[in-house]
C-alpha cells in the first residue's frame, strides 16, 4: 500500500491552520430571532404553520417576509398591481385570484393571452388534473391538450370558439359605433361581462370594475379566432397604445404602489415597467421559478430591478418556488384578515411570534 | 407602409387551418378529478390547504400525491427511510425531523456529515436568520458564516469543539476496548448520548434506537476534529464497511419499505441504492430542486430511478421545490394523525374530497 | 458499542438480493453509438468539438441533436421562424442573431419590446460587460442599468430617446397618410431603416425584408415614449390584430416549417401557436433554462407540445442551459457551411463521425 | 366602451415622470469592455469562439472568467483541486478529466463512488448514448439502467463484478499483511493498477500517482459486493479517517490552491473544507446547475464560501449549466497550450482581444 504516506506536515503549520479554523466570532448574534421549525407537538395550525415559516430559513423566510409586506401593503392602502403568467390560470391558482379580485383586494390586473381564455374556457367547463408523464403523442390522438400536469379535452376549445366568435362580432360593432380600436383591457372587461362563473377572474374584474390589462392578447386562442375572424373582417382592429397610457397613469397617480408578481413575462415586466414612472414601487413580491444567471427580467433579482430604478429602500422579497403551492399561502397569510379566523385561532395568534417578526431589518 | 401585404392565402387552407386546430375530443374526461385552487371564502383551514393540493395543479398536486403515498406507507407499516442533507438541518426542517424521530415515525435515516453535526451545533446554541444578500467578505471579518439565509457566527464552532475533542478521547477509548474501528452509526448513537435538546435529531435517534447512517462522517467539522485529533492518535479510525451491510440488511429484511428523500448527494444515493437489494421500495417520495437534465443522481427522476431496479408499479412522487416550505407541509399532510385534531377539524375532513382522491390512478 | 449487530439475515435472502442485483442485460445495446468526449490529444478543433458533443451525453448531446436539427431544416428548406427574448439582444447572441438575418439564413422572427429598443440601442451606443453583484442602489445612482451581468449606463436611453420622439412624429404621419393603424411589423420595419450598424438585427431584417414581430411592442423603453407621445397625440395607434393574421399566414403557406426559440415567453409562444394552424411544425428546437414542472409555457417539454398540436414524428431537440453559450455553438454546427471552412478543416470534417450520427434514431 | 377613460393626470405630473425615467447617466463606462458576440463572419474558429466568450455576456462571460482564472492557476503552480460528481464520469466528461490526470495539469482527484466505479466499467465496455424519454420499466425489462440520455445495458455490471470480486480478496489479503484497514485513495490506487484503458481516469492517477479520495465509496456498486464479500469476509474494513488527514495536508503544505469543481454534492464540499484550512484557496471555479436559494452546498455562491472563510480577494467564478458542455470548453481555453495549436491559430491568438480581458477588474 504505497499511498499510505502523509505528506510531512510541520507542527506549526497544523497550529495555525487550527487558529484560522477556530477564529472568535466579533458577533454573536444572540438578539437575532433564531432558525426554528413548526413545532409538530402543537397539532395542525395554519396559524403556527404561516407563523413558522419565518424562523424557518431559506425560502420559506422569504415567504414570511413576502406575508409580511403584503400586510405593509394592505396598511398603507398602497394600490396593489397583480401580475400573472397563464399557467396560473391553468391551476388552482385562479380561484385564488379570483378572491382577490372579488373582495378589491388587489387593483391592477395584467396577464398574457392564455391567463385571460384559460380563466373564460374554465367558467364554460373545468380543467382536470392529468400528470406529467402522459405521452404527447397519445393525448393528441384523444384531442387531449396537456400544461404540465393538467388536460384540458379539446371539448373545451370548442365551447369557447362558439362564444367568442359573436362575441368577435358585438365588439366589432362596438368599434365601429364608436369610431375607435379598442384596447385589451376594455376587450377583457367586455369579455368578463359573458362569464356566468363566480370562480372567475374576469366575472370580479368586470363587476368590480379592477382594470385588466393583457396587452399580447391576440397570442394564444383568442389571436386564433381573431385569424379566422378577420378573414371576412379585415377591419377589426385592437390597439395597444392605450393600455400603456392608463396603466401608467395608474402608476403615476397612486400615493403608494405594491406589486405581486407570479412568474416573468409581460406580466411581470408591464408592471415593473409602468412603476418606474414614480421611481419604482413602494413595495415588490415576486414569486417565480426562475434565475438571474441568464439575464432574463422573468429571473432578475431585487438588486438588478433596483438598478433599473426600483427604489432600494422599498420592501421587496423574491420567493422561489412553484406558486401553486406558494401563492395560496402568500395570501393566507398577507390577505385573510384575523376576523375571518375562529375566536381560538385569533387568541393564539396574539401570542404568536408575529409581533417580534417586525423588528428584524429586512437587509437581504 | 410597403410591409402591409397580407401573404396571399388560399381559402381551402384557411378551412383546413380550422380543421386542424378546432378537433373533436375523443375524450372530455368529464368525471376526471377537476383543477380547483383553495376556498378562501372558508377562512384559515389548514385541512382546507391540504385537501386543496391536489385538486391546486403542478407541483401542489404532486404534494398532495407525496401525502397520499405517507399515508399509504404508514398504512402498510413500511419501513421508512428517511434522507436529508445539512441544509435541512441547518434550516428549521431540523425540529420537524426530529418530531417524526421522537415519534418512530421513521425507521432509517441517513444524512451527511453537516446533517449530524449541525444538529448537535444546534443543540448548543441556535443558528440565526440572516439574509442572503450580506457581503462574504464582511461577514467573515465578524467571525459569521452564512448558509443561505440563515447566519451561523463562529462560537457556535468553538462550543461544537470542546464538545468533541473529549468525545473523540471517549471514541478512541471504546474503539481500544472492542478492538475495532467504529461505523459511523455507532460514532453518531454515542454522540446523541451528548445531546440535551429535545429538538434533536440525534437525541431522538439514540434514544429510540433509530439507526443514522453518515458514511462521509469526515466531509465536514467533525472531519476537522479528527484531523486534529489523529495528530495525537494515528490509530483512530472510522469504518464504512459495517454500514453499507446494516443498511442493505434493513432493506432486504423489511417486509415494505418507503423512501423519503429531501435533496440529493449522498441520503438519496443511499437509500436508494440499499432498497434495489429488494427489487426497490414500496414506495418513494423525493423532494428535490434538482432536475434530470444533466443526468444527475439528485435531479433523477421516477422513469430513471425505474431503470435501476425501482418497482414501475410502487406509487412514487417527485415534488419540485425548497424542502423548507414542502416538507413541513407533507409531515402535516402525510404523519399528522387526525386525532391530533380538534374534532370541528375531524367533521370537516370526514366530509372533505379526501376519499375520492385515492381513486384516481396516478400514472406519473 | 451498542449499535455494532448485524441484523440477522437469512443466507437465502442474501443469494435473492444478489440474483435482483446482477440480472443478465437482455440487451447490450453493442452497436449503439458509445458515450465519449472531446479528445483533447487533438488540440484546439472546433469542428471536433462540434462532432464531439453528440457522444458526449446530457445537454451536449441534445444540443448536437439541435445541430443536427438545423441542418434538416436547412436541407429540405423549412421556413425557419426564430423567436428570441430580450435578454438575447442584451448580450452577444444579438450578433449571431444579426448574422443569421443577414444571411437569410431565418425566416421569420419573433422577439419582445426589448429585443427590439435593445438592438436600436447598441446601434447607438454599446452595452459593457459588469457583473451580477453590483449593489443595485450604488448602480442607480451613477445612472447605470443591470441586466444579468452587463451594464446599460443611460445616457444609451437618452439617446434612444432623441431618435425615437422624432420617429413617432413619422409613424404618426404615416398612419395618417394611409388612414390606418400600423403593426407591430410595420413599425419595426421602418425602425430598421434608422439603422446604420451593420451588427444590428433590424438593420438586416429590414434590408432583407424579414418580417420581425413584436406584439408586446409597447412593454418597455418605445413604450415610455408612446406613453409621452400620446399626451400631445392621443390617436397614434399600434394594431395586433394584422401581425396574427400575417404570422399565421405564413406558417400555414409554407411547405415546410422550423422552430428556434431561444426562451420562453411570447417569443416562443407566438411561433408554435402559428404553427398549430399546420398540424405543428416540422422541426422545433428550444433553447431554455425553464423547466416543465410549474406548468409554464417556458418550460414545456416536447412531449407536451405534442399534446398541443406539434407532431410527433418531427425532430425536435430541448437544449437547457444558457444561449449565451449554446446558441453560438449552435450556429456554428448548424448555420455554418462547410465551404467556410479551410480546406484542412475540411478533410478533416469528411473524415470524422458526423455520418454515423444520422443512423441514430432519435426516440427522445 | 365605458372603460376608454384615461385617468385624469396632471400635466406637472408627466414631466416629473419623464425626468425620472430621463436621468443623466453620472458613469458612461466609455472604456469598459464592450458587449459583442462571435462574428460568424470569420468562420468556424475555436480560438475566436472562446476569446468571443468574455464580451457575449451572462454566463457565457462567466465561463471566459473561469477561463482566466485556469489560466492565472497555471501560471502560478497552483495546486489544483479537481472534485467532480459520478454523472460526470457518465457522460463523456470522462475522457476530458482523463486528459487532465495524464498530462498532470490537475493534482487531487475528489470524487464519489459513481466516480470510480463508472470510470473502470468504462474500462471494460463503454455506455451508449440513449434518451430522457424511455419508459423506465421497459427498460428495466431489457436490463438497461439510464443516466440521463446515457444507457448502461446490465453486463456491465456483471462485467464489473468479475472484476471486483477477486480485487476484494487482494485487498483484503493486504489489509491482513499491513495490518491495517485501507483509505480510499489507497484502494482507489490499487483499482487502477487494473485498469488497461487510456482513456480511464484511474488508469492515469495510479501511474502518475495522483490522489484521487472518494470517502464514501461504498455508495454504489463497489458498496454492492463490499456486502457480498463481508458475507464471508466480516474483517475488511475501509477507513475514511486517513484522507482527511491527507487531503488537509495537502492543502496547507501548499503555496498556492485553485479549486476546479464540477457539481456540488462531497466532491465540492471536502475540497471546500480541506481549503479552509489555509484561509481559503488562492483560486476557485464552480460549474454547477445548482442555486443558492435552498441553502444548500451544491448551490453556494461565492459570497456564501468567503463568509465560511474563502478569501473574497481570490479569483473566483461561478458557471451555471451542464458541465457537459462547459467543462470541455474550460479545457480549451484554459488548459490546452497555445503550442499544441497550428501557427496560423497563434498568429491569430496573439492579434486576439485576450490581452485586454487581464485588464478587467473581476468585481464578482
Amino acid at each position: 500500500m504505497p499511498m499510505r504516506r502523509y505528506i510531512k506536515i510541520d507542527e506549526k503549520k497544523v497550529k495555525k491552520a487550527h487558529a484560522v479554523n477556530y477564529v472568535e466570532a466579533v458577533l454573536t448574534l444572540d438578539d437575532w430571532p433564531q432558525v426554528k421549525g413548526y413545532d409538530f407537538e402543537k397539532g395542525l395550525d395554519f396559524q403556527h404553520y404561516l407563523d413558522s415559516l419565518f424562523s424557518t430559513g431559506f425560502q420559506a423566510t422569504e415567504l414570511a417576509k413576502a406575508i409580511d409586506i403584503v400586510r405593509q401593503m394592505r396598511k398603507t392602502k398602497a394600490v396593489i398591481f397583480l401580475g400573472y403568467t397563464s399557467n396560473m390560470v391553468s391551476c388552482g391558482v385562479r380561484e385564488v385570484i379570483a378572491y382577490l379580485v372579488k373582495h378589491k383586494l388587489v387593483d391592477v390586473l395584467v396577464t398574457t393571452a392564455g391567463g385571460v381564455e384559460e380563466d373564460i374556457i374554465k367558467a364554460l367547463k373545468p380543467f382536470v388534473i392529468g400528470n406529467y408523464d402522459a405521452p404527447g403523442g397519445a393525448l393528441r390522438d384523444k384531442g387531449i391538450n396537456r400544461t404540465g400536469n393538467t388536460f384540458i379535452p379539446n371539448d373545451r376549445y370548442l365551447y369557447f370558439e362558439r362564444l367568442m366568435m359573436p362575441f368577435l362580432e358585438r365588439m366589432l360593432a362596438l368599434q365601429k359605433q364608436h369610431g375607435r380600436a379598442m384596447a385589451s383591457r376594455e376587450f377583457v372587461h367586455e369579455l368578463g361581462k359573458t362569464v356566468k362563473d363566480e370562480h372567475s377572474i374576469l366575472y370580479w374584474a368586470t363587476r368590480n370594475d379592477i382594470p385588466l390589462f393583457c396587452p399580447a392578447l391576440t397570442d394564444g386562442s383568442i389571436g386564433d379566432m381573431v385569424y379566422f375572424f378577420k378573414q371576412q373582417h379585415p377591419e377589426f382592429l385592437l390597439d395597444i397604445t392605450d393600455d400603456i397610457v392608463e396603466i401608467t397613469n395608474l402608476a403615476i397617480n397612486a400615493k403608494r404602489t405594491g406589486i405581486i408578481a407570479l412568474g416573468g413575462s409581460l406580466p411581470k415586466h408591464m408592471i415593473a415597467n409602468a412603476n418606474l414612472f414614480r421611481d419604482g414601487a413602494d413595495y415588490a413580491i415576486y414569486l417565480t421559478t426562475a434565475m438571474e444567471y441568464e439575464g432574463s427580467n422573468a429571473g432578475a433579482n431585487i438588486q438588478e430591478a433596483m438598478s433599473w430604478g426600483n427604489r432600494p429602500d422599498a420592501p421587496n422579497a423574491k420567493v422561489v418556488g412553484d406558486a401553486s403551492i406558494t401563492f395560496p399561502l402568500l395570501v393566507a397569510g398577507g390577505f385573510v384578515d384575523r376576523q375571518q379566523q375562529t375566536p381560538k385561532q385569533k387568541s393564539k395568534a396574539r401570542k404568536g411570534t408575529k409581533g417580534k417578526r417586525t423588528d428584524v431589518k429586512y437587509n437581504s
